[in-house]
């Protein structure tokens, strides 16, 4: 089985219990996680070989977090160890019309600090079919976006599918270059890509056209011209009903829109990592069945169960996906 | 007032905090509860005098069972000590579209080695006025099923009122004997029978009859035919709408059909025990009133309330359960 | 900015975890509260000054529930220190159809015993602009109701806004006196009261005109009548669905009727206090906002969110209560 | 076997975790305990038939604290249920040279507000061979001392065996009567009383005489003088290293001196209820073993044990405590 | 009376509970603490009046950070909200012969960041009788010792005390100037100075003198003639026996030689925070007797109490500091 | 660096928290372990390359085993997924003069009923440079006996270092052939020993020589000699002062005799696999340093700091290690 391989930084999550505001927390709870390595963790458990690659200061932080991903089977035999601190960020869960918050103190991470030199990506990618990206990794300052573009580089080299999460974060963006300078290149070289039409207006200033009906495909459509490795657009629609009730379905265009129903989501305990597990859903799924339209109800399921699971990661069996993806979504007990 | 009597075996349920994943626990809740002793601690709490028997092995475990049905009141003085583990099972709580997931580990137990021979149901009977066993009692093992003959003929000879809940788990019945061969013998010495259609029909081949419009009252009519014993028939349905969602009703087949009104249930807290909160509603709504209707509105009523309860045992009051019955479902501040 | 100065009881919160019931207790979660105090800390963290003046016993109990209100940045610097226990309630958090349930242990209390004599009301209120009192403060003593007088009194000299929440608790009036007999003096001081038209028939014997369509503006505009003081008239109308769901609205007048829409609340974390947030709310907004419309909107935004947090005080800020009053009640993440 | 019976309050206790103090707690854990219950706890624990009798409001407060001793195997069918609080005490657990410390919260309990009338002691104690009670109980209020002096008075008559802990607590006597003026009435019913010199100074006025050598056998022989129902003066030694260290022996007089060697206890994990576990070893070593010297050693080793036990109540077999009784001291691992 | 004013940084402190290692931890205790604020809420706690200066980022961590120091009543009005993250450091609890281990993540705090301007010392002063500050606040930035040194000179001018714990770490000096360069020209202003001969030599290059018997009175001697202001040189003493044993004592020379006996702290239940908890000990001491050998002993009685306490700060009142200093080490239970 | 394989049993262990006894849990702390796992997580955990071999069942529970071992860097890719059940023991940490107890319910597991042809030895082994295995393994069923057997043999063959822990224990024993008839056999093909004289006198009858000083040295020759292949034997002595407070040193002969000094450790954490930290300790001393006395001292070392750890496994770092080995035994805090 080949390796898929993803590449980006690894916080230490810190949120109260329950619904506990940060301010009455007199104890928080610890996970660890990111938008790549999630990814990674998921495909561990739907039964892929997964590999992360990251950066870590040489303190119990980081060894901490280098043995979370391990216990979820995650071969992370390639992290880098250097810097001085590991990125945190705090999560204070809200609820019914509360929203949840994110307080980040990410700045001056190890990852931030990490020397692109460190990465010898055609020994790291060697073994590997898949190289999974995301737009947060470019985001953090020039050595990150560096050390993106020479994986995306190697992984073409070697002829692996790629694919990025372009996930726009504009307020990340801080050391000198903009996404709409940096993103285009290293979009370039993917063959699969997860973006909004919103994401698709900021990064690229493609809009749809005007009186076109289905303007999700008609962004792609446009996605694919300008990139022509390319070959699928995919992205989810959340209907918000509340803090702790969501609605979600997926779309994607292949030349063929593709779309699955609504999945119904009450309560939701988690939805930190929701889209990283429809991302690991898709590649699995993808690895997994001939057609795009399985390939992506396989993904929207994997997201639906990951907002009933605590923590970054969605720590859930393909069996499992795959009973909700078959209809059962009463959540009867299993004995 | 008369004693109710069960018998059956009691587990130590291991169960992670809140909607965590076996995987991720890093403690593990403790309950103990079995399907009759839920019954007999459910009727002790509603103000009845409640005795359950069964078969612990004499370690600190054997103990603290025993002392969990001690303390809510439940006279445990009939109690086996013989064996060397107690059963145990593993709960993981779902939430939404995630089911909850129960691992079993209870071959070996106290009470699947037990020796029929260490009961005198006679003597633990001589008090009583009801007895109360499960399908699930006759499938652990031969020697539990030969308990539960004796208790049967013994309650018999002592003129008790007999309710036995079929609850049939085809994988239980693992012992060389089948549910088809052991049960109709037992059900035969009964006068309240909980059995859905389905369980009719796999363990007595009993369906309903082409085109008639009420298929409960059909199966249960064709139930008290075949065990002219059986005075009343009685069941639930459920609305599953997720797993933190339901809806119940209750109906009853005693020459007449009786049925509920549907209660809903949002959030479920813990739905482990509704059904036996729901026999314990029954047998004090019969000690209690004097028509089946109000008997089984107060059993659904008390079923609802155990959704909310944490643990395998309905803690209510009878009032509270009253309070419920009479339309109070608003759930509004009690000061 | 000028002060506002609440009076009335703290006690000691004590709650199972979850949905534990009382009975199930291993350990009890610690809050402190008060029908006033929760309006004067609210109000602090909505960026009010704000100043509690209660009665603690000298002992550690009083000292912990001092630092609570002084670590939400209310100014305790008035509490007095006499008498021997501090007030207790446990409090169960019901769930679905399952109501919460308060049992009181507050006889006795320090504040129960207060002298009257010991608040120099003239020194206490140099700086305010606000007094606010419920009625739980005259119904625990005939002591109590003298302070309250006291206060009030002294309010009207200095010329603050006063006002009252009427909140009639037929079992608290304990002493001698009765609501109806000692009520109406106190309110005859007030600018703003908050009171349904239930306590004011309770209260005052105001009844609704027969016939009349909108018996809220009915029965405030006879309040209003009765007590020339009075300028406006509030309530809150609620839906409970179950103990885990509320829909709530709010209505005025003062003169003019105005009303609310209905906010929705699913799940509850935590109902306790909601009406003491709405009571914050008010008197933030209307130190804030020009229009009784927008100072309502506001209280019902907070009143909401108040049930989304764990305590009995409102730990929210005047922005967050914006953001929802705004229309933003879909809880989506903020990062 | 002959039943014990006990009498006396049962509160609810809150500490702190760990060593926390009482203003950190956010939460508190829960116990239940009184200097008599404990001892009946202990007695059944040790195999013996006990039966506990007090006066509990009809709240869930009471229902959790007779639940407790249900569990522990105490017979609780006596408890009487009127009144309107539960007595409460806070404990603070010292470290080190900081001490620990309690918070009371007992005024106006419902043991305090007995009705004496409420214990029909000929019918209570019909079975029982042992009536033990201390001098905590006829502190409380004169309707606690007359049922105290009603419960010796009945257990006189139907022949029981009968001690006393004197077990002075200077503020506990409030309600008018002085322990000098209600204890030795009391006492003089008593067969075994457990009773410092320092005590005896106290309430009898009983001091050593001069240059006597052994002054708790001095003291002892004048308590049996004064007293002549007195078969046997027992203490406890205390070498309070620090909160967390102690040494105990223990001394007995009967006619003879008996002592036995001192144990050793560091760290302590909870040092409440070390005299009710010595109390309730001594009563199950005489009822167990032949001579005093037996008796001591096992209460001593059973009161050494209960300072490793969280709760107030000694949850030992009587086969561990033999065991400390035979030497063996070093702890180690029992598989 | 005068308050004393502490100026410094404050961290989160983030800590597994019991002896967890950092990398087993699933969750983790908070805490909030400084050197300097840590001697404002010890001093609260002993009833002076105490302000602490810092700069906090405008965040929840910081509103926590905030709050916790008002709820001990330490007036925090002056804090600066400016700056973008909170000083972090990571606390594993050892035991026995294993350390206790600390992971500061502080670099790029808001204090770290702070500007000086934005302190108004004359006024922040106004009210003042003392200023305290420790050697780690000039070790963070130039700019956070220019603060420091502005500071001084403003109490200098209005006549305040003046006192330093000079606490010398080597690895926080890292802004380009040394602390032998910085820490004299502070110093100079100061009336008393905690300092041990090992930070004399390495601060100041003051070695004892060779053959002389009291080295601490021959360097605080050479510190009196080099830095004319100086009054008092005060340290400790710890004979360090394991992670959960310490033994302390305190000796101070202000031309005289004053030393206190060594008190035995078995277990340690958190020993940060010790050193602060006696700088706190010997200002109230100072403040409250007329002699220094008083001011010493109260110093290390609170000092050692603190070692009992879980968080950085002594929670204390004087008279459990006073009960200590009067011999009272044994710890025995108060009722 | 070859790898250190290990092969035998991992339980789930489950313990009340702190000090309490298993009938007061509701709730238990979950931590996996076994002698031989424990001895590889060790080894990784000192940088070390270890796989463990074993047998799960394909539950959640081995699922979760396997993650745990996983984290610590421990090699599970041969762990066979065969069978019902996980093991299980149940600990009761003692404190003081209460022994800590342990409640087995391992019987029926995966690993008892384990299939040696599962496992393929010259596959597992041919990157490895040690074997360890423990006398637990051979005793628990004639297949894991054969499976020992079988994986002695291999290594043999392929030139391995192989150590065994002779730990025997009678009562586990229990499928037809003795301790003494399978242990010489496998016992026979090792290099290095942990055997106590009590030890071989159970399983060899060999007993020390008459009048002989050093007892230890006179077995462990004869063991040499009676089985030539053994290198060096090993053990350690413990001065069990009490449940909390252990002494231990080590003692080796290899034709010369070498011991340690004692370390103190008090208080005790967790003494659960302070033997397995010794093995671990002496094999990476052994990979690591010349001469025996110092691997000795590291192993020592080791074991003493594994008290000070919650959980089975010594969670140490080589360093940690030395600077204990080098004298530091102090616990001063690390910054």
């Amino acid at each position: 089985m080949k390796q898929v391989v993803t590449f980006g930084e690894v916080m230490m999550r810190l949120s109260p219990p329950l619904h506990y505001r940060l301010t009455q927390a007199n104890h928080l709870e610890v996970n660890y996680g990111g938008g790549e390595a999630n990814v990674a963790a998921a495909l561990a458990g739907l039964g892929q070989s997964a590999a992360h690659v990251t950066c870590f200061p040489a303190t119990e932080l980081g060894q901490a977090a280098t043995q979370q991903f391990q216990r979820l089977g995650v071969d992370m035999r390639h992290t880098v160890f250097r810097g001085l601190r590991l990125g945190l960020y705090f999560l204070e869960v809200g609820a019914s019309l509360r929203a949840s918050k994110v307080v980040y103190d990410r700045a001056g991470s190890a990852f931030d600090k990490l020397d692109p030199a460190d990465f010898n990506w055609d020994e790291i990618l060697k073994n590997a079919g898949w190289l999974h990206w995301t737009g947060i990794t470019p985001a953090i300052s020039a050595a990150a976006a560096q050390a993106t573009r020479d994986a995306i580089a190697a992984a073409r080299r070697l002829g692996l599918t790629i694919s990025a999460d372009v996930n726009y974060r504009r307020n990340l963006w801080q050391y000198g270059q903009t996404a709409q300078e940096v993103m285009p290149e290293l979009v370039a070289g993917c063959d699969v890509v997860f973006c909004s039409e919103h994401d698709a207006d900021d990064l690229f200033h493609i809009k749809p056209t005007a009186d076109v009906e289905n303007s999700f495909a008609d962004v792609a459509a446009q996605l694919r011209a300008r990139f022509p490795q390319i070959k699928q657009v995919v992205t989810t629609r959340r209907q918000t009903q509340s803090a702790s009730h969501e609605r979600i379905k997926a779309v994607l265009y292949d030349g063929q829109f593709v779309e699955t129903d609504f999945l119904n989501i009450a309560p939701v305990v988690d939805r930190i990592g929701g889209g990283d597990a429809f991302v690991a859903g898709f590649i699995h799924g993808s690895l997994t069945y001939a057609d795009a339209q399985q390939a992506l109800q396989f993904a929207i399921a994997a997201s639906a169960l990951k907002h009933t699971i605590h923590g970054d990661v969605n720590l859930v069996t393909a069996a499992e996906v795959e009973h909700v993806m078959q209809g059962n979504t009463s959540g009867r007990l299993v004995r």
